[in-house]
């Protein structure tokens, strides 16, 4: 067969950025969440590609561009059947089938790991592989199959060019179904339901995320003429200044709306509007005009933060990286705007039929051709919603059942690098900083056993060593009471404290060294040893409250019967002076720093 | 029209790439300044290409290639006119209009990012969106237009191929005037005028991003031939060789003068080098043979290295990140260098002319073509920095008269994420370290408020319960003071301890959990509650001086009035032993550690 | 001469690509280590390139593809003839011999990069430079001769499309010579020669590595054709296939592996899992099919997991990155494989042949094509690793009698940033954890100079005012103890503190301000002026062990003799609790946290 130079050429490229994308992901979702979870974080889009990758070879491209009928394809395994000429028109003329394959397997995967954002820091990583592989192997290709394999949306004259629908919002609902099924991460919600925000740990990274996704998108979107022959050509050109254009402009109006809303323009919010743009922009990007795109960037930019927000505030859904809002909204948005913006220009579906030059999207609302292919773009964003709802419900229950769906109580504070992949941190030599454990839910205190008479040993021999308990020297009357205990107890710890009326207190980052090893941990086939382990210093000086009082309330919080429950010592102040108001001894200490 | 597929491909995968640059560029400024400034940063980065955008799409292309006359196109609003052919032989051959413009815009918000790095730190974000804006609006256009539009220094013979000047120099010398008229960062300077080293916060992602400069320097330059058929094809292999060569030539001249003048091989000096070869090559990329490529490189060298030293030793222009010697200096030199080593092979005046295959460069002064080429690019390089110059100081006064150019002496000291954006931190899990802070430029201690007679309260009322002042137990006569502080006041309690004779202390980064709140701060539109703020506890041991002379200077240096002024702890100490000396008690405190 | 339009596109976005491919080793290297040598990587990684490009340009490119002989091209300085058609066949049709010149350039660069990955943290910076230049001058070159440059193995019908053999077992088994002659890191091993796991700094900048690397290989592999015409198009987009197969299913092969071996699955092992498929499947990736692509990735998957094992267990190398197991082993096998799976539809070996269609790779032993390809691909193997293993092995010894090959015990504890670059942190503004300074290798206490009696001065005079040693209080029975150290002597403390029954202690990462200055430290040309030290508080609380015996076994575990050594503080405990038990006093302090 003789194959075009250009053409291979442009998907190739294009299949290479598209692939380019799983590292934006992996920036923007670990940059997003926190450094206990950073590394199965990336684990999960590495894996989600690699699981992605054999699944859609095995039969995920045969059910999408298989002839089969309007619902789907056939199975060809393996695609043992790629070269044989019965895909017919759903390769493009001049392609090499194996340069088609790897273009559409990227895309797969994009959708695969969309899921992944907004389910993060929760769920367990083996439950993230069978669902991811459920959405290469099934659900992506179906509705896939409707849109570009020749289906029934196809048919229909539904165009989605390079995928708001077909790609991100079925990877923006599975997004949504799996947030809500697996519920909001430990004190993201208080017990009123208002929200805590829980900071992402490194925006920088996320930022280079995002820039990295939106170079790619130049080949998301570019590439997806899958032709760099006659009209394509123009059409490729008039792509990369509209995906530009509604990305630039989303996240201007994202930027400008923050700091309305909050009073300063917001970080991550406005690299989410950048991402909103590229998403909305992706179904007509060839066939809106700039002017049009710039509209549909505008509109991105107030969809990606009310949706957020209701999402977060309303719905109570909680969404660590704004997936569902950058890609399941704007997703749907982008195809209905191409309802309301197109100029008639298009190219024809082009995964699906190659590039021909004629028309197939037919004008939209605004641009004087009635409200015909607005009402098909908004059928097929219903059809794929139900269809991609309906699935991973399923997909996420049966899951739920068997091997569970959420990571416990315990992996999710200690975080899931330690408890998923035995590895104590992704930042070994940074010092951690306590709000990657928190906030706690719910501080729960727990029943004390009955302590043994002081001065008798476990088995309850007299202990002839043991010194008479502290004298109770305090001459100052303030006494400074330390508590070492681990970190993931802290919120709990500070609760009590609030409760028996101690506002002030200093929280140092230590590590504890004693009989007390660490967890066995792996890091490339070698246990790591270490008997230093992270801990949490509080420093609390006492007047008023009784020592012993802080003593019993911090017992409370910290015990668990296991090794590491912490210990409290007791020192004596000279005195205290408070700068502010000069004042010392006991004055100064009626707040806190 | 017909358009070439292959021209086109090589302009859009050119116009991704310099997309991608700004990536690069954010990681460079990023990495290269404070921690406490990077989501600021990033903004900067993100939003001069989001404002550049649209505004080079609503005017300034227009500007830029518009026939117009010799110093300026015309208006053309949002480049209506765009696909009507007005535009001329300013659209290359072959190329569609939309690709044209996009290779553009992103050339053109390459220009405006460069002036973030040099003005890092301390500009407000408004001014900064102001500014950037007006650069892609008007300033970068009108030079554009004189070298690359048909304009006057097109006409006489200038040839900056892919842009040393009409990029790199224009953002340099923008750079340039925002830094002088900015001034420098507080503590960059002591009061000798003596510079400070102001480290970088990450290395890594620093490097990280001179390696995606590099990479996508390979479009800058290559795809600037705006063509890849007939004599465009073989240039682009020579662009690619002598781009590469200089790059590479530049970063190890950098590093053998930073060993011989520093004692050790500097790294982010070497890798400010590999920027300089890549800016300096880039006028002559087309028409320079490898062996002058690599001499070109080899001066970039040295002029990046004496030059940041000049500017920031003797200039005392504070340019954190080493614009102006890179993109200035050697955007100058790169122009220069066309007249002394231009073989005349270069392409034509590619971005204005579309490669037709004859020379325009004249042979340089060594290659023997006279000085008349030396003198043309001697006068575009003066011709445009007195134009950017000009219009930039315009620029920053009248921005600096009205909203203000420069952050506040709080906001810059705090960071400019938590004051600009209401982000606590960008490394929200990450303990800081205090060199993030200082240096403070001048340590000022207050006045303290007269004090009322301890054992009242604040209404004046004798406090029963107020127990004695501390005993002056102190039985060893060695009294260890803890203070704990705001971690932007530390400079100064720093000083003040030295004033009085106490040069050893020990400093911990702590959290401190008090009645005082954080400020109200936001994340993706969600209010953060915080009450452990990040605090530093010093802890000084003395035994000559006595307690109260530093306590009295401790409240000197930290009173401020507001709530979180801190506090002064006093513990007896037993006992102290100097290691290396093996004396203990008085003696051990004579110095420290 | 006419070019060909899209080989010269195809080989030059290649060229950038595999360019790029050094910010994902860069990223990897240094992600996988430890931050005290971030900047250091960095460094090497960017001068590897910057020396291996003049060098090549030099004479390396004129050794590897000039006619000559079987063994060797000729010396061509600075590639002057390469314009002169003197190179024959050995440029491909159509594409400018400086294309052709800049593609082959990235490739050698990318064999120098391997080693120092598994040569990290304890090599000099200067000897790496020199090593490195010999790589790209010869070595490399040499064995490229033979296999791609129309040597002998080229004559033999050794076929090794993009470089498992050429480029990355060159690398690995350069890696592998470095890492024995150059001995373990302190602390990897035990004195049992038990490996110790030592973690990367940055899991996240690694991952973000390998995502690049994967990226670039689509360049690396698929522009491998460097054609884009005629028969080349089909074979570009099975390459495409192939890589992408292989990788993925690699990836999943390690992690199951991990998982099954270690428990949980292992982050970076997987991370190495796909690198070891990429360079598996570079080899074969043109002539073997998708099928056979997934079966060689499942061997990589075993060989890297159970081959980082061998080599760090058994063999006793300590190789930081995994460099040996991914590009040696894997190398190595990639290029058996296409022996038992070329189903000889592969191209002539391209890059020194050019495509012509004809298949040059017989059929493997699999795939019906007996032994003969498998013993041709064996002998290629065994005379490349003899090659590398000798010539290597000459320029290590060279280097280690000559500067030296290794850094001192002191720059490794300390860091080779602050020892080689003068730079006291890459991350200047987070705190960093103990982990990085350890383990040491061997704990080793000092000599203690005779102490001059207390209450006299240095000079013997008696001390007037020196107060009476600590009044031993100790009321309750229990005092602290609270040392102070550079954080490099911290290993040393723990394991004295253990020979005396201390189990317990807290250590806290603290900043110490004295007399005693940072050494001279140099970031972009100007001095760095500190008096804040990392430093390193160990708090321990004794009752049993008396408090004179922590303070003798501390000040031998610290003593230099130099500025620095340290503080010890004795404070009085007025009580201890421990949580899990309820005991208080002595009892509580039986063991510890």
């Amino acid at each position: 067969m003789i194959f075009s130079s250009v053409n291979t050429i442009w998907v190739l490229i294009g299949a290479a950025l598209v692939f380019f994308m799983q590292a934006g992901f992996a920036m923007v979702e670990t940059g997003f969440t926190r450094a206990k979870n950073a590394g199965n974080i990336i684990m999960k889009n590495l894996m989600d590609f690699c699981i992605g990758t054999p699944l859609y070879w095995l039969v995920g491209f045969g059910i999408m561009f298989g002839t089969g009928n309007g619902f789907g394809g056939w199975f060809d395994f393996f695609t043992n059947r790629l070269n044989d000429g019965v895909y017919g028109s759903a390769i493009p003329d001049g392609v090499p089938p194996f340069a088609f394959l790897i273009f559409q397997t990227v895309f797969c995967a994009t959708a695969a790991t969309i899921v992944s954002g907004a389910m993060a820091e929760r769920t367990k990583f083996l439950s993230y592989c069978l669902y991811s592989g459920a959405i290469s192997l099934l659900i992506y290709p179906v509705s896939g199959h409707w849109i570009w394999g020749g289906g029934w949306l196809s048919e229909l004259g539904f165009h989605d060019f390079a995928g708001s629908t077909a790609v991100h919002m079925v990877g923006g609902v599975a997004a949504l179904v799996g947030a809500k099924i697996l519920g909001p991460r430990i004190g993201k919600y208080d017990e009123k339901g208002k929200p805590n925000a829980i900071l992402g740990h490194s925006l920088t990274l996320g930022a280079l995320g995002v820039f990295i996704l939106w170079f790619c998108w130049f080949g998301f979107n570019g590439a997806s003429t899958v032709s760099m022959e006659g009209d394509a050509i123009g059409f490729a050109g008039k792509i990369f200044m509209t995906t530009n254009l509604a990305a630039a402009v989303a996240t201007l109006t994202t930027m400008i709306i923050t700091w309305f809303r909050y009073g300063k323009p917001d970080i991550s919010m406005t690299l989410n509007g950048s991402l909103a743009g590229l998403v909305a922009i992706t179904a007509g990007c060839d066939t809106v005009s700039p002017a049009s795109a710039a509209l549909i960037g505008i509109v991105a930019g107030f969809i990606v933060v009310f949706g957020i927000e209701f999402i977060d505030k309303v719905c109570r859904i909680d969404d660590p990286v704004g997936a569902v809002g950058v890609h399941g909204l704007n997703g749907a948005w982008g195809t209905i705007a191409v309802g309301l913006f197109s100029d008639g220009s298009g190219t024809t579906n082009p995964k699906a039929l190659g590039v021909t030059g004629e028309p197939v999207a037919l004008p939209g609302l605004f641009t004087g051709g009635g409200a015909t292919l607005l009402g098909t773009q908004a059928l097929g964003v219903i059809a794929v919603i139900a269809w991609v709802a309906t699935t991973m419900t399923v997909v996420f229950l049966i899951i739920k059942k068997t091997v569970g769906l959420r990571a416990s109580e315990h992996e999710e504070i200690v975080g899931l690098d330690a408890t998923e992949h035995l590895l104590s941190s992704s930042y070994a030599d940074f010092m951690p900083a306590l709000t990657s454990y928190g906030p706690a839910a719910e501080a729960v205190a727990v029943e004390l056993p009955a302590t043994r008479p002081e001065g008798t040993s476990a088995d309850g021999k007299k202990l002839a060593s043991a010194p008479a308990k502290a004298v109770s020297a305090e001459k100052s009357g303030i006494s400074k009471v330390v508590v070492i205990m681990k970190p993931e107890r802290f919120e709990t710890f500070k609760h009590s404290m609030d409760k028996i009326g101690i506002t002030g207190m200093t929280v140092t980052n230590i590590m504890g060294c004693g009989m007390q090893k660490g967890g066995a941990e792996f890091y490339r086939g070698v246990a790591v040893e270490t008997r230093l382990l992270n801990k949490v210093k509080v420093e609390i000086v006492v007047c008023k409250v009784p020592v012993e009082t802080v003593i019993d309330a911090a017992k409370r919080a910290l015990y668990s019967g296991k090794i590491g429950d912490g210990k409290i010592f007791v020192y004596d102040v000279e005195n205290v002076v408070k700068v502010r108001t000069g004042e010392s001894g006991y004055d100064a200490l009626q707040d806190y720093v």
